[in-house]
């Protein structure tokens, strides 16, 4: 079987649209988008109505919408909550839509707006993620939400979690460099995966705001085995 | 005394400029631009005028400048030679002023023209270069050019192995993400760092195309002293 191409992008500012409009394209924004989101569908919620702009997400909360969204850690004031995946309670979503907006994993949601196919990833649903894409025999590109642009350390060692396991699938090959040092940077890191994501400014900042109490629950693997997935422009979980 | 900020840069798509007005910013290319630079000025080249337009290099040669110019590791066939370290011979160099443009390396000299010095790093000038910046006392951006605006491997260990001495110097501290990756990368790489290097993509890159010749010496330490700084626009030997 011919394998299929693997490719690791470290920030939106990386993204190459046009390279990908036949790929599945993983989104990963491990604190807290992603991992937020697949809490949301394991705790019941139907949809999630991903908005990029504070403004939108104003106009679906006065039309009664239960909207989830922050700008730089901060819960926006008009909103029902924020981006910690423990939010997103049974309680509160459960047979819900609801609509989010975080600083940087919905708006690049729709960067990748042309790709064959969008879903998220996170350790908290890596197992059946993987299981999933390997399944598809498509390219596959690993996203990483990164921070304002900038590369991060904990969504790299995430995607170099999911490519160690790609690639040892025997299904991918790759030939991109980003790939090969997320992969190296995850195998430093899986030891002791809390320690290593310590020194990472994300956390810093998380910590700084008092919002770091969801980080080991964001390290967790298979909390869940929904897979999110973009249709019509909407995140719904996939059905296996 | 207090600390001087040290960020890592993984890609021009990456660089801030605005944020770096008054730092130092190392040019990192060494797959083969930097590596190039430096020996030029070892062999005793006098200056080098970095162009990025391949129009403005030839229109140099018209005028009678010694040329080193190419484009995806192809030398242009006006130019005199190209991106080769062992192009820049001291029969060919010594006391002359050579015009130079490549693929990556001499954008991204003009990318950072706002910044407060601009040097050109490589491990062939790598101590006498730290020794330098150390004693500068000014906030430092390790540049990698990459790859076409991606991430490459080989830059971005170099620009760990320069943080990892800087940071130890005790003189520099940092919140930046990529800084301590390529930390990471340099300290899983340098045990064997040809062996390391020769799975990025841009060494299959060279090799596809006869021109790995020369990464061994690339990846050597203190082939010279030579520390090449931007000067009114032209590259020249620092004067220690």
């Amino acid at each position: 079987m011919v394998k299929r191409k693997l490719e690791t992008c470290f920030s939106p500012a990386l993204y190459e649209a046009e390279q990908h409009t036949g790929s599945i394209v993983v989104i990963i924004d491990i604190l807290r988008a992603s991992s937020a989101i697949c809490t949301a569908f394991e705790n019941g919620a139907v949809s999630i109505i991903p908005v990029a702009e504070v403004k939108e997400a104003k106009e679906y909360k006065e039309r009664g919408y239960l909207v989830a969204a922050e700008r730089d850690g901060y819960v926006l004031d008009f909103a029902d909550f924020g981006n910690s995946p423990f939010n997103f309670t049974p309680e509160r979503v459960e047979g819900k839509s609801i609509v989010y907006s975080t600083t940087n994993g919905t708006g690049i949601i729709k960067m990748a707006a042309s790709a064959g196919e969008i879903v998220i990833g996170s350790f908290l649903n890596i197992s059946a993620l993987l299981e999933w894409i390997i399944k598809q025999h498509k390219d596959v590109v690993l996203f990483c939400a990164g921070w304002k642009n900038r590369f991060n350390l904990e969504d790299s060692v995430c995607a170099g979690a999911m490519a160690e396991r790609l690639l040892n699938s025997g299904n991918y090959e790759t030939i991109c460099d980003s790939t090969l040092a997320a992969v190296d940077l995850w195998r430093l890191a899986k030891g002791d995966l809390h320690g290593y994501i310590d020194k990472a400014a994300q956390r810093s900042r998380l910590r700084s705001k008092g919002l770091d109490d969801c980080i080991s629950f964001c390290l967790t693997s298979d909390f869940t085995r929904k897979i999110p997935v973009i249709k019509d422009g909407y995140l719904v979980n996939y059905i296996l």
